[in-house]
């Protein structure tokens, strides 16, 4: 039914666009991480425990999208190394609170500014105007993610 | 060094947003693949074919970034049930010619009206310019992709 020879679609699959630009983006920061000797799920709970202090073990796989026994080893190394701190929650036997110690916080931040600097440099290939709409738009839609639906108010 | 309780960057990492919602939007694709009887490799492939219309296997799997060996089974299936054809090369013994018969045309069609119907719910939450600037930008983003790191300066 009208389908031509090239059928071409209005736009491409946001998906289609978006998963192969991760896949890049990740490949991208393996050199800086692998200079900063963190792992890629090393530097996802930090980040990840940086932008909420403490939180449980379980709660922490959901915001990164590991499996809990995944990030058990990560914490240990993590921990090991003096990045993070972990101990038990008063509150509930079961769970941990975790949090980052100023020597994670450094190297998070020396990391983070290493994959920024190259990110700039795909962001500067957009015009400034499209540049500010593009990160508006990631924030607010990586905010809907369904992965966290419980959360996306808090 | 300046870096207090907080230290929130000035933005978060591109990847750190754009791969989850990768993620989340390859989740929401697959009750609609489900719902068509179609894998996510299948339509992969049925979407890069749709983007030039014959190619080898050793260039369709770059393409979609999957190992040849994973293209395969996926383009056998798709042989079986007509929605391709694969034939002989005839400037390289070696080599495949792919193509979308009209069956796999009207199925992708199908199934990309569905996904993109979704996806427009998330972009309803945009404001319309930002909305066509986020689209343009993926689209020159995914164009540069550094899946081809050589690539990005052509």
């Amino acid at each position: 039914m009208g389908i031509d020879e090239h059928d071409a679609p209005r736009r491409r699959d946001l998906a289609a666009m978006i998963v192969p630009l991760g896949r890049a983006l990740m490949a991208a920061e393996l050199p800086v991480l692998r200079a900063h000797d963190i792992s890629m799920w090393g530097y996802a709970v930090l980040l990840a425990l940086g932008e909420r202090p403490t939180r449980s073990q379980a709660a922490l796989a959901a915001a990164i999208g590991a499996d809990k026994t995944r990030v058990i080893p990560v914490l240990d190394e993590l921990q090991d190394r003096e990045l993070i701190e972990r101990r038990p929650d008063p509150a509930d036997r079961r769970a941990h609170l975790l949090s980052v110690t100023p020597s994670g916080k450094r190297l998070r931040e020396s990391v983070q500014r290493d994959i920024q600097r190259r990110e700039e440099r795909l962001l500067s290939r957009l015009p400034p105007g499209d540049r500010a709409a593009f990160l508006r738009s990631l924030q607010t839609l990586s905010d809907l993610s369904p992965r966290r639906p419980d959360k996306a108010k808090t």
